[in-house]
């Protein structure tokens, strides 16, 4: 899925090959409720498309930046997540549109910092936006992105919503530099996972999930369910993340293996490894200290063997369904019906996602 | 000046050295001038610098990031722009305080994302935050201090200027995409060099001159008089920084000499020169193809020579002292006082600056 203007939307072929994954792994009942998740929300994040594809498309180095990147697709799940709290309310009208594509501009805005920052060279299976245009393009872009967010998000006027995005974005900058800190660090240190965690992926997800109730008028109790939604999700979310970094395949996550472990990230079930056999910090060290690109094949077999072994693998999957489980039970409180079915089937599918 | 913590405020430390450059350069008057404004702004500069200061300092490697840059001063002159136009009307009270931190805190950001785009080395007479802290916690700082302004403008409440906050920030990295996409390009083209200097420099100038305005009350006809004002500043103020690559002090700028050229970038005097005498092209492409640092004496002589005999440095100096005085004459409509006749010091002072 590479260009903006084909005729399947990439959040539609990012739910067909989550049902497909779930029928595989014996889940018919997930495979069918994505169809009704697919169903509920289609229209909705068609109009959602449209109105990113309106975005510039200049001659500007930092125009063709961001759209290099925009036009690569991406999941669209956090712009997903607005539509499905607005529509838990008034609907997806206007304003919770402009609040969908500025959660998608603020996420790419990230991206493309991000990608300067780790020197990354693939993302969404295609060479980053810096590759392509330069560094310097790339951090111009991002700045345009977030600049170009705020203005839709002060245009949907939904009151003190502004504010809260300021405050998000501090909160994931925070977060960076934390992850940065430790950057290279072998350690195992929990908290500062998921003070990380919390910050760089999970507030967005809560973010999206507030401005979305906000944007379809729920009530302050709906608001504070659908952000604590919104926190366990991201942390699921990013707990799988997490897991394909060795075990997906890199034609389907559009990203190579072991590449956070080779940006120096210390992810869930390295950490839990590392509690458990001390001296996988042997085999990581030579990791980090090697060349650039893929760690030799013997390498990675000992990190893999050592993952299994220990139960980090799996404990780091119970951490995905956990949180799953949680972003479903903070649901309990609100009306049931097909809007509150498509949160539960988006956490539940959270759990299987390959890409 | 290399600390935040000193006796005398970096904005005074200015406008002492340059009463004493005026004094030297037969401008006794201008001197004196000098004198009255710093009476006139420097409590109110005083109160700007405390709120600064007041910034956390946080163990955070993004805020030692943009502590460092911001603790090397500068000249604070766009919060001085500010503190002028807040202080035409009702003062310079907490909102228009605000407004002149953010002014300081966005000019702040751009640096630190100009300096890892440049890959600059050194600022304010040290070494940039990215040779001390790298690249990474330069990006995030930048990141950061934006949005640490968008909040100070959000809090100052006054209407519509969020609004143009963003409209301006998006100018100024619109205007940096230009000036990258014709790095290193040796043209002369007076037209693109003018869309850089107006979106990069005086875009934020007018919106220093526009949000003081604003807090401090004034009606359409002052907010426009002075924007004027702010636009021909901030591109007088740009064609003496542009003679300065040349001519100036590197003690003095805390730049190196031939920074921006060796950095790719066509100023004033060499557009000028470039179009009076094309064989120039040749020297600058030697040193644009040479190694990093300071191109070699000759070569520099060489330029100097060209700069001079072309008439490219008496044309950019007149285009200084043109500026500044349609700075002034934007004035006019203003009723005067002792207000008035610090914009006019402002503006007046600023083709003599030699920092």
């Amino acid at each position: 899925m590479r260009m903006a203007a084909t005729a399947v939307s990439p959040n539609a072929e990012v739910i067909a090959r989550l049902g497909q994954v779930c029928s595989a792994r014996g889940l018919p009942d997930v495979a069918v409720r994505l169809g009704d998740l697919h169903a509920w929300i289609a229209a909705d994040l068609a109009h959602f498309e449209d109105e990113l594809a309106a975005l510039p498309r200049g001659a500007s180095l930092v125009h063709r930046s961001a759209r290099h990147l925009l036009d690569l697709g991406g999941k669209h799940l956090r712009p997903m997540c607005v539509a499905l709290a607005a529509k838990l309310g008034t609907g997806f009208g206007a304003e919770a549109r402009d609040l969908a594509v500025a959660v998608e501009l603020i996420h790419n805005a990230t991206l493309l910092h991000d990608d300067v920052v780790d020197l990354g060279d693939q993302r969404r299976g295609a060479p980053t936006a810096r590759t392509v245009y330069g560094n310097a393009a790339s951090i111009f872009a991002g700045d345009w992105l977030l600049v170009e967010a705020l203005q839709r998000v002060q245009h949907a006027g939904v009151p003190g919503l502004l504010d809260r995005t300021l405050a998000t974005i501090a909160e994931m900058i925070m977060a960076e530099a934390v992850q940065l800190a430790n950057r290279g660090r072998i350690n195992a240190d929990r908290a500062d996972y998921f003070r990380v965690v919390e910050g760089k992926t999970a507030a967005l997800f809560r973010w999206a999930m507030v401005a979305g109730a906000r944007a379809g008028g729920l009530d302050e109790g709906a608001c504070r369910a659908l952000e604590r939604y919104g926190l366990h999700l991201g942390v699921a979310f990013q707990a799988v993340d997490d897991l394909l970094d060795f075990t997906g395949s890199a034609a389907v996550t559009g990203k190579a293996l072991f590449a956070d472990l080779r940006e120096g990230k210390m992810t869930y079930p390295l950490i839990l490894a590392l509690e458990r056999e001390p001296a996988l910090a042997c085999v990581l060290e030579d990791i980090l200290a090697g060349p650039p690109g893929p760690p030799p094949e013997r390498w990675r077999a000992r990190v893999l063997d050592t993952l299994v072994r220990s139960g980090g693998m799996r404990d780091c999957q119970a951490l995905a369904r956990e949180r799953a489980a949680e972003a479903v039970a903070s649901l309990s409180g609100l009306p049931g019906g097909a809007g509150r079915d498509a949160l539960v089937t988006v956490a539940e599918a959270t759990v299987h996602r390959e890409s």
